[in-house]
């Protein structure tokens, strides 16, 4: 089993914007089990990123611990649920590295160096960490590791010299925070011993949930990699399309049309998309026909993912054995980077 | 050469508050060499309880970064300063571990996961914090690595699950945070996997420097461990007396004197001591008589720990293996703890 079953998928406009000599750092919080708006928005550009320069997939299990203290035992079941989801789809260990980022004692290491290259103030004053803080009603409650989070980030990316990093828009502060703790080591090492590193912005719109609301594991709306057949169909038959498209003969909005957001994500014949709205808007187009076209498109995708998954689960010690290596890989490669960055700070060695 | 040479100092009392299944942490800032300041308030006290319990001594290079981190090459060089003047007080490294803090990637990664424990308002309260905050006029330009040093601290003490912590009374809420995040950590472990600490609070007043004005390396009123017999001669005829003290017969005061503080400090003969002050207050005693007697007794204390040191600095290589036996030492302490609370928090193991 290989990535093969996706060279069907469209190619991803952003690998043109990555070369050979790239270092793509990314990954996810393990909080839950991956779903097709997470494989829209990024798993699918992994895949096709994957071959082209070096990779590494992140299980952030610590920064899963900023916002859940409490919910730990959740969230170490999680990560293996995450490296099962990553296998499913065909990420391929020996050309991605998976790595669990707690088993990596580096990135606290750099995280504590970096704690005093960076005021509080400059951390309160970062979007992202103040529209969180907002968003979670922490106020002045807010853990102290939530604070941190962007530095514990800059850890993370500087730990493995990433050069680029996939993010949406409301992440592009970490980014900048980042390059300025990049070029403070810099300045410290009177050497370029980090690169600055770049956003890979998705350039796929979000995927809505069935419901057209915001896809969530918690509101039920989000078809997960692991979907039966008939869970297909009936996430299908539920799909929020036109209320004001009644006959078959009736003209139809594409606009907010959730089965035709997903076959503008995942049906790999762009032509044929086209030539149906423009059917559907004319009149003469129904619901049915469209939804069964769609839920083909996403048996196909979701076929195999399911199948493999299930061998997966029968193997739990092969995914083990590659968490473990993954871990070791990126161990080597943080360890390394501690110890540019011990120098510059000039610790005792 | 052994600790025996000390055997002449006063008992101090302090040890009667520590039994055999205690755990002592204490250590210095790398931040210059130690001075007989040091020798009266700390360095004694940790001479006296060696052997008692388990104690260790550790370098807190990280912490010297928090509010110099321009200044790091400094910070290196006098970790090992540090540790020679340990030794050569009578530090015995078989029963005394001497560790570097920035060696041991564990209490970093304890700091990591405490930092989920804390609220940045809780941090912001702590007086100790506080209280540096507006000695250096730091405001709202904090580093982040000073606001959560007490978090690195609460890392430090649990990490060597210490009982015991010597402090003076501006640190004890450095102990309060720490056994919160105790409290925290066995909360989520439902178990007693840390105990708590106390403080062993300093019954020794401050030493006061030559000039009278506190003893400060910078203010070149503090008589290094290394000091010559020309040079404690030196000081101690720049010692400040009483200036109404003007002709032997005349009375003199003896608060603020500080010959008779350090008499006080460092002369074994109590009793003496006590009839030099009556003679002094009653008139008859001359500044130059007392000098003599003081300078005397410093030569006693000086001369040995003057003489280790020379030897000491002419065998790093000795130096060196002691503070690498010592932190591979702590490492599995250390790395023990952390296991521990990896289990706490059900982190992917």
């Amino acid at each position: 089993m290989s990535a093969n079953i996706f060279a069907q998928l469209p190619a991803d406009q952003r690998r043109s914007e990555v070369d050979a000599t790239d270092v793509i750092l990314t990954g996810d919080r393990p909080t839950g089990s991956l779903h097709l708006g997470h494989y829209a928005g990024s798993l699918r550009s992994r895949l096709a990123l994957q071959g082209r320069c070096e990779q590494t997939l992140l299980i952030a299990d610590l920064q899963a611990l900023t916002d859940s203290s409490g919910r730990a035992g959740h969230v170490a079941q999680q990560v293996t649920e995450v490296a099962l989801d990553y296998l499913a789809i065909g990420i391929d260990p020996a050309q991605t590295t998976i790595a669990v980022q707690s088993q990596l004692g580096a990135l606290a290491e750099l995280t504590v160096l970096y704690l005093n290259l960076v005021t509080v103030a400059r951390l309160e004053r970062n979007p992202t960490v103040k529209a969180e803080v907002e968003l979670r009603g922490f106020e002045r409650d807010i853990p102290a590791g939530f604070l941190c989070y962007p530095v514990s980030q800059a850890a993370d990316i500087t730990g493995f010299r990433a050069t680029v990093v996939p993010v949406g828009d409301d992440q592009v502060p970490m980014i900048e925070q980042t390059n300025e703790i990049v070029r403070r080591v810099n300045r410290l090492a009177n050497a370029s011993i980090l690169p600055e590193c770049r956003a890979l912005l998705s350039t796929t719109p979000r995927l809505p949930g069935v419901d057209g609301r915001k896809a969530s594991k918690s509101l039920g709306n989000a078809i997960p990699l692991t979907a039966t057949s008939d869970e297909i169909r009936a996430f299908v038959r539920a799909m929020y399309t036109d209320p004001g498209h009644v006959r078959v003969s009736d003209p139809g909005r594409v606009h907010g049309n959730v089965v035709f957001a997903y076959l503008d994500a995942f049906d790999p014949d762009f032509t044929t998309v086209v030539e149906l709205k423009e059917q559907y808007r004319a009149g003469g187009l129904g619901d049915i026909a469209l939804k069964q076209r769609l839920g083909e498109v996403l048996e196909t995708l979701i076929a195999p993912i399911r199948t493999r998954r299930a061998e997966l689960e029968r193997d739990r010690e092969y995914v083990m054995d590659v968490i473990r290596a993954g871990n070791e890989r990126a161990k080597s490669i943080t360890e390394a980077v501690l110890r540019d960055i011990r120098g510059a700070f000039a610790l005792f060695a």
